[in-house]
């Protein structure tokens, strides 16, 4: 297997739907340690530790000799109630950025989420979806999260920045959009502006593992022409090159502009 | 007693510093409910609830039927532990704030630090604190944490800004600086840069809690010859006029721009 780093990525919250997208598009291209507090339905291709994203010991020793940790594990539901996405969410991302310190590990690629910057929509919708607007989110400004997941996400991005700021670590955080398996979605501007195909997805997360740079905040979706969150920096800083737009799905069983 | 609201004042944290510069300056000036986990020393001039910032119940009676909120409550140490600032500082401003939302009170001010953006200072200190030095943090910038105490209030503004945009609240944080009672820091240029006069600290708060806005993140400062961050929100939005500089500070026993 050729691999683009010597030693193994933590990858937590592997089971949920980031997590198959990436090992999906990417599972040949690095040696993984799969973190997620599920058992695997079928028998896993790489290593895998089952435990809790809140449990210290559990995410210490994931950590002790990987090259880099990609973070997915939490609550993913954009209506968490605020007492799980404060324990797994909040409380478990300190918990992995505290193992990656503890092993020396350099590089944190964080699963952040629209939702961190749901509210900028607030006064704008639908126009903000449509293709001919030009209104940009480019991950400078500040959090409006559209509700207590996104709170939480915000909160990561915050840790994560401190991380970087007082111990020197690598940190990327992905605003995911919409990642959907087959197809954007149908009938449904939102969706089709933010949408991240799951090998746009892969890509992202390989650019994050691989590129140089510091701390980066950036969208994750793909090239698509209903779009209100910029590209800008994770093109310019992270080299991502999506191949994907929502726009040329055709309706058929495939994209147009398939690969 | 002439009153500016028809209703009390909740104040968290009554008792800190912060809590003594408000009360000494506008204590007079509206009915307060004060709120501390410590019971008072002396006979206190006003209504006074003993209890712990994380008891839900204890904070919705505390909220019932106030007019206001100011949220200084908290474990106020830069150096404090994770668990500690997750506990009293995230989680507490949740409840303060979930605490608001179900009592109808439609304003909370939240004392917020120069912590959440001590990061800023990294790379430019001592020059940033000189006079001559035209760098200014405006408040519209991205959080950059100090500490996890810094990291905390960052988390408190988001999640002002939450309730603010999905519950109409309005919410002011106040990144405060460095209050010292009776004159500014001596021989230490940062601490002079940041300088919050307790009778300005007083002011600005009443101006939080008088004046006509939505969400803002202002800096709590006097007005200092030395400065990093622009107070031209708090004076803009807010009304703000600050008397203080602790360059004004003469050595002698008062300001020499006092009253």
């Amino acid at each position: 297997m050729t691999t683009r780093m010597d030693e193994p990525v933590l990858l937590t919250g592997a089971s949920g739907r980031v997590g198959q997208a990436i090992l999906g598009g990417i599972g040949d291209d690095y040696t993984w340690r799969l973190f997620d507090r599920e058992p695997p339905t079928d028998d896993p291709d790489h290593e895998f530790v089952v435990a809790d994203i809140t449990d210290e010991t559990a995410v210490r020793e994931a950590a002790s000799d990987v090259g880099a940790i990609v973070h997915l594990a939490g609550d993913p539901r954009p209506e968490a109630p605020w007492e799980s996405v404060l324990r797994n969410n909040i409380d478990g991302t300190r918990t992995v950025l505290d193992a990656a310190l503890a092993a020396g590990v350099d590089r944190v690629v964080f699963a952040s989420s629209n939702h961190a910057v749901g509210h900028y929509e607030t006064d704008r919708k639908p126009d903000l979806y449509r293709s001919d607007d030009d209104f940009r989110l480019d991950g400078t400004e500040r959090p409006r999260p559209g509700n207590l997941y996104g709170v939480s996400k915000a909160a990561g991005e915050t840790l994560g920045r401190y991380y970087h700021d007082e111990h020197g670590l690598t940190f990327a955080a992905v605003r995911i959009g919409n990642l959907t398996a087959g197809h954007p979605p149908i009938d449904y501007e939102r969706g089709q502006a933010m949408w991240l195909s799951p090998r746009d997805c892969a890509h992202l997360i390989d650019r994050c593992l691989s590129a140089d740079y510091d701390y980066e905040v950036v969208y994750g979706i793909s090239d698509n022409d209903r779009k209100y969150y910029s590209l800008a920096r994770a093109k310019d800083a992270l080299g991502y090159e999506p191949r994907d737009n929502s726009a040329e799905w055709d309706g058929d069983e495939k994209l147009s502009g398939g690969s």
